[in-house]
C-alpha cells in the first residue's frame, strides 16, 4: 500500500479483515507500507499492521512478492504510480478520484488496457449491503423497466464555522478540487452504478467562505489563533447539479460542507415505473422500497434491515438485526477485488469507471463556468 | 348534548362536520346544548353553535324532537343520564369511560338492552383511518391466524413538572381515575379491538408526586403561587401491567403523564404468526406492516400512509399524502353512529364494550392491591 | 366564492371553521356560491352549505352585502373576476397561481392598489403552524445570519401509470401549467418566504409519457377503455432547478408526479450559519431543528411536535400531541385574512407575493427553453 | 479464549482490533484457543487467528505466559472455568450469562474476590457508544434528580415460524434458559446500568410454540424433513414483567423471539424529572434526548447521530457520520478490560453485576410460578 493517511487506516484494516469473514482463494499479507517520511511511515506501519515500510514507491512496484499494489496516495501521484504498477504486471487498486483529470484517467486506462491485470477504482460505497441490494433490485426489475428520477445528495457540516481553519483539503493545489471532486463525486458513481450514464448536466459551484485563518505550524493542528492571517479558499464549498442520463431519466445532484446536522448524510432517491428506492448513509443498513405491486391498501416504503443472510455481504457478519458500519464497505471492496485477481476476471468499479466518473466532473465544471448545459461523451 | 367541556368542542366540531364529508342518511341538527351553569351554557351555545341552551339535561332527554343525546358530562353522571335517555327511546352516544364503575356500567347495558335503541361509547380512536385499517388486515388474516402480543403506551407529559398545580383532574372526587382511567382505558379499548378480550391481568399504580400546589381562586388559571399550600393527588400518574388475552396473546401495558417529550404519544404493536403491525398515534396518518409473506430479502416494515381513496374513511376527506388530525376520528365516530341510527342497527363499540373495558380497569386496580394476578369474567 | 371544484370543498370547510376555533373580529357568513353550471353549483352549494347560488360571477361582485370575494375559479379567469371585485372594493382572496403570467399579474397588483382594498393569493401552505415556526425561528435569528442552503422537493405519483387518461390538468389549455405551476410553485412560494427573494435560475421540465388514453364520454371517470385513442399531454410531468437567492443562498428544487410512493411530499431543508431546519408536509405537524449552538455531544436535529399552545395557531385546535391536518391551513389564513379585511391592513401573502412567484416560474421556463440560466428582475 | 462458537467469532474479532483503534498499555496476542472437538477447534484456530489449540481448558490456565482467560463456553461451565481461572490469577472474562443460577454466580464472586484479579461479565451492550453516552448524561443530571419510568423491549423474530426445529437454544438442558436468560438479561443489565437496582419485579413467562420438528441428523441444518418427529421446547419463547427500582422509578421489560420484523431490537426509554431518552439497537449510532430545559416552542427528541469526537468511544473510529456496528462494542469491551487489567483496576460489569442480574432473573420466574411479586434482596 503506497500512502497511509485516511484511507490508509480504512484500507490497512480492510486488508486485514477480508480473510477473516470472507472466504477468499488466497491469504492476504499485509506485505509493505511506502511513504515519503521515514519516521512517519514506521510508525504507521506498526499502528496499522504491515510488515515493513518503505519510502520510495518504486520500490514496491518493483517487489517481486507483491502481487495487488493499493494506491492511497495524494491525487497528484495517482496516474504515475498506477500505471507504473500496472505496467508491472501488479493488480492495482485506487483510491477515488482515479486521478486529477480526465487526460491522466484515459491514460490510466490505456494503460490498465494494455496490461491486461485486474484494476479498480476504490468506490467503496458501492458495496454498502443497501446499495448492492438496491442494484440487484433494479436489475431485477422492480422499479419497473424505466428509471424516471435520480436523486442524491451528500451532505456534511464540518467547515460551516468561517472560523475553521484553512486546511490542506481547502488548498487545490493539494487537494485538487473541493466538495465537488471528494463527496459529490461519490453520488455521482452511484448513480452511474444504480441507474446508468449521464447524458447532460448543468451545474454550479460556490465558495460560501472565501477567506480562513492560515493554521499556524506545521499545519498538525485545526485550531487557529487570534491576530490571526487570513488566507483564500481556493475549492468549492458545496455544488448543485441538474442532469440527464442517457435512459432519458432526470438527475438532481448537490454535494455540501455547509449543512449543520448532516455528518456523512449521503441520500439517494430512485423513481421507477413500478416503484422507488431511497437511501441514507447515516442509516446505512437500511433501504427503503415502495413497490406499486403490493396490493393498493396495504402500499408503502418497506424499511428493509438490510442484514439478513439473504442479502448481499450482510451474513459473512452477524446475525440479523446486528448492523455493521462505515469500515466493512472495504471489506466487501476488497474481499471481491481479491477474488477477481485471483481470478483473473474484471470487477467493477474498474479505472473506465473513474474515467467516466472524471467525464462527468469536469463537464459539470465547465457548465458552472459557462453557465450552460453540457453534454457527456 | 349535555356536558360541554373538552370534549364538547370536539363533539360539537363532529356533529357539525358529520355531513359535510360523510354522505349521512339524515341531516344532523345541532339543536341543544346542556349545561349546568346558565352563562356559562349560553357562551357554549354561541362558540360550538347549537341551537339553544338549557340548564336540565331532562329538558333534553323530554324533548320529542331530539333523536340523540350525547353525553358528555363528568363521569360521576353518564349512568344516570344515559338510562334516562335509553329509556326516553333516545339512541345514546356517551363519552368514556362509560361510567364510575361496573355496577353503573352494568345498569346501562340493562337499560340499552331494554330500550332495544342504538348505544355507543365514544372510543374515538378506533375510528383513525390507520387504526380501522389495523383491524380489517387482521380479520383478513394479514397478521396469521394467531397473534402472540399486542403491546401498549399511552404516555404524555404534562404534570411531570411538580410545581404543575392540582387540577380537578388530580383530584379523585372529580376525575374519578386518574391516568389509568382516563387514557390506559383507551389502550385497553384498542386491544379489545384488534386483539380480543383479555383473560387475566396483574399491573401496579403509582402516584409520583403525592402533594401539588392547590390553585388559587377559581381554578380557571394553572399557574401556582408563591408561598403557595399543597394539596394531596388523589389519582394515579402512572400504571403498567401485564395481562394475557383469551386467545393466549401477552399483553404489555403502559400508560403515564410523566414522560417528556410524549405529548399524546399512544403507540401500539401486534405481532402475530405472519406479521406485525405497528402505530403511533402522533403519526396517527400512518401504519407500519411488517408481512412474513414479502420475499425473503425484500422485507421490511411498510409504512403506509393511510390517505388512499382504499383506506377506511380517508377518501372522504381529501386526496392522498393529504393529512387528517385528531378530530376527524371524532367525525367518523359520529358519521358511522347516525347511519346506525338511522337504519335502525348497532354499531361498535356499544355500552357492552364499555363495561367490558369497565372490567379490565376494576381487575388492573384490584391486582394492584392484592399484588397478584386477576382473572377477568 | 366564485369556483367549487376541489378548492371550492377545502375553502368552503375553512369559511365555516374559521370563526369556531379562531376570535375573529367579525362572523363569517357562508353566502354566495357561484359557478357556471346551474345544476351543479345548486348542488355544490347545499353540500358545501352556502346560502345561494348564482352563476354569474358578476352578480357576486354587485352584491352590496359582500365584502369578501373568493376566487377559486379555472386559472385563466383570475385576473378578470379579481380586478373586478377589487374595482367593486371588495377585499380579495384568490387561489394560486396568481393567474395565467406575469403581466395578468402585474395588472392585478396594480388593480389591488389602486382600490387599496385587501388582497391575497392563497398559498396556505404558509400557515402550517410548522412553517409559521419555521419562519419565526429564521426571523429570531436561530439559523444564524446566513442562509447557505434551501431546497425542496414537491412529489407525488398519481400520474406515473403511463394508462393514467389524459385528465385536464394534463392538458395545457385547460390546466394552464403542469407540475410546474401546480406544485412546483408551492416550493417557490416557501423559499420566498423562508428565505427571500430568488436571483437567478436555472431549470429544466420533462414529459414523461408524451401520450396517454383519452377519456371517453364526460371526463368524470377516470379509467380508460381497452382499445382507445391516446391523446397528447401538453404539461410538463417534472421540473428541477437550481438557482440563487439574493441573499447567495443556494436552491435546489424539484417538482414531479412521477415519485411512486410520494402522495403530497413536500420536503424542504434549510442549511444556515448556526443552524438546520427540515420539513416534510406528509409529517406536517413535526419541524426538525439543528442547533450548533447545543453542547458538542448533544447535538441532534431536534424533532418538534408543533401542538404545543406556544405554537403558532396550534394552541386553537386540541391539546399538545393531537395532531391537525390539511384543511387546517386553509382555516389560518383565512381567518387571517378576515381579521386583516376588519382592521383594514395587508396580509401576506399579497398579490404581489402572486406576481414575484409567477416571475420565478416563467424564469424557469425561459430557462429550460433557452438551457441557460435566467436572472430575476 | 475457552469456547470459539457465535461469541468465538465476535470476541476473537475483538482481541484483535482493540489495539488497532485503541491506544493500549500492552499488546494483545491471541494466544490459545480451546475447545473439545480436536478437529473443530483446529479449523477455528486457523479461522479466527489464534497461535495455538488446545482441547483441555485446564491447559490454558496452567500456561503461566497467559494472562487474560476469556471464556465463551455454554453457560454451565463458565462457573468452574472461571473460577479455576481466578484461582490461577488470570484476570477473567466470562461471557453472559455469568452462570447457571444465583450459587454458582455468589461463588464466581467470592473467587474474585479472594483472587483479587480484575473479573468481568460480557456484557457488551453497555458500551454502545449511544448507551455510554446515556449513561454519561444521566450522571450529569441532564434527565434531573429523578427517574419515573424505564422501558425496554428486546425483540427478535427468528423462531416465529412453528416449523423452525428444535435447536440447542429452544433446549434447556444445554441453552440453560430461553428468551429470558438469553435476551432479558440484557435489558435488565442495562436497566441496571442506566438507573439503578431492582427492588421488585412481577414477570410471565410463556411459550407459544410448545413442540417443534426434531433436527435429523447432526444438528448443523436446520431444516426439518417432512414426515417429522416433533419435540418438546423446553424453554420459554417470551417474557414480560413490571417493576420498580429502588430509586421509586417503575420498570416495563419485555422479551420475544416472536415479533415478526424485529430482528434484533433492543429498545429502551428513560423518563426522568428533566428529560427523557430513548434508544434503539437496531438505529445503534444513534439516541434520542428530549430536554424540558429547551425553550417551550422548540422542544423535542434530538436525534444525536453519536459518531462525534466527544462521544464516547467513536472517536477511535471514523469521522462523524461514519457509523459503527455490533462488533465494535466487544472491542470497546475489551480495550476497556485491557487497560484495567494492565493498570490492576476494577472495571465495570464485574462479576457481582452478573451476579446481580442473575438474581433479577430469577426472581421473575419465581414471580412467574407463584404469579406474585417478588422482592429483590
Amino acid at each position: 500500500m503506497i500512502g497511509y493517511n485516511f484511507m490508509g487506516k480504512a484500507h490497512s484494516n480492510a486488508w486485514r479483515q477480508a480473510g477473516r469473514f470472507f472466504d477468499l482463494p488466497a491469504e492476504v499479507e499485509l506485505r509493505t507500507l511506502c511513504g515519503r517520511n521515514p519516521a512517519a511511515v514506521e510508525k504507521a506501519r506498526v499502528q496499522l499492521g504491515w510488515e515493513r515500510a518503505v519510502t520510495d514507491w518504486r520500490a514496491v512496484i518493483e517487489d517481486p512478492e507483491i502481487d495487488i499494489v493499493d494506491v492511497s496516495t495524494p491525487n497528484d501521484t495517482h496516474a504515475e504510480i498506477a500505471i507504473a504498477a500496472l505496467r508491472a504486471g501488479k493488480a492495482v487498486l485506487c483510491e477515488k478520484p482515479l486521478a486529477m483529470d480526465v487526460g491522466e484517467c484515459e491514460a490510466m486506462v490505456e494503460a490498465a488496457r494494455k496490461a491486461k491485470v485486474v484494476n479498480m477504482v476504490c468506490h467503496n460505497y458501492r458495496r454498502i449491503p443497501a446499495i448492492a441490494l438496491a442494484r440487484q433490485m433494479i436489475e431485477a426489475g422492480e422499479l419497473g423497466d424505466r428509471i424516471y428520477h435520480y436523486r442524491a445528495r451528500y451532505a456534511q457540516d464540518w467547515i460551516t464555522d468561517p472560523e475553521f481553519p484553512l486546511v490542506w483539503r481547502l488548498q487545490s493545489k493539494i487537494a485538487g478540487s473541493g466538495t465537488h471532486g471528494d463527496i459529490n463525486a461519490h453520488i455521482i458513481d452511484l448513480g452511474r452504478y444504480l441507474v446508468g450514464e449521464f447524458a447532460e448536466v448543468c451545474g454550479t459551484l460556490e465558495t460560501f467562505i472565501k477567506q480562513r485563518p492560515v493554521l499556524s505550524g506545521t499545519g498538525a493542528g485545526l485550531s487557529a489563533k487570534k491576530g490571526r492571517k487570513l488566507g483564500k479558499v481556493t475549492v468549492d464549498d458545496a455544488v448543485s447539479l441538474i442532469g440527464r442520463f442517457k435512459s432519458g431519466a432526470m438527475a438532481s445532484l448537490e454535494a455540501t460542507r455547509f449543512a449543520y446536522g448532516r455528518k456523512n448524510h449521503i441520500t439517494l432517491e430512485i423513481n421507477g415505473s413500478k416503484g422507488s428506492l431511497a437511501f441514507n448513509f447515516e442509516d446505512m443498513n437500511r433501504l427503503q422500497f415502495f413497490s406499486a405491486e403490493d396490493p393498493a391498501d396495504r402500499r408503502g416504503f418497506r424499511d428493509i434491515l438490510v442484514t439478513e443472510g439473504t442479502h448481499p455481504y450482510a451474513g459473512n457478519w452477524w446475525p440479523p438485526g446486528h448492523i455493521i458500519g462505515y469500515e466493512h464497505t472495504f471489506v466487501h471492496t476488497f474481499a471481491d477485488f481479491v477474488k477477481a485477481v485471483v481470478a483473473g476476471r474484471s470487477v467493477q468499479p474498474t479505472f473506465l469507471d473513474g474515467l467516466r466518473n472524471q467525464q462527468v466532473l469536469e463537464a459539470v465544471e465547465q457548465s458552472a463556468k459557462t453557465r450552460q448545459w453540457v453534454r457527456l461523451p
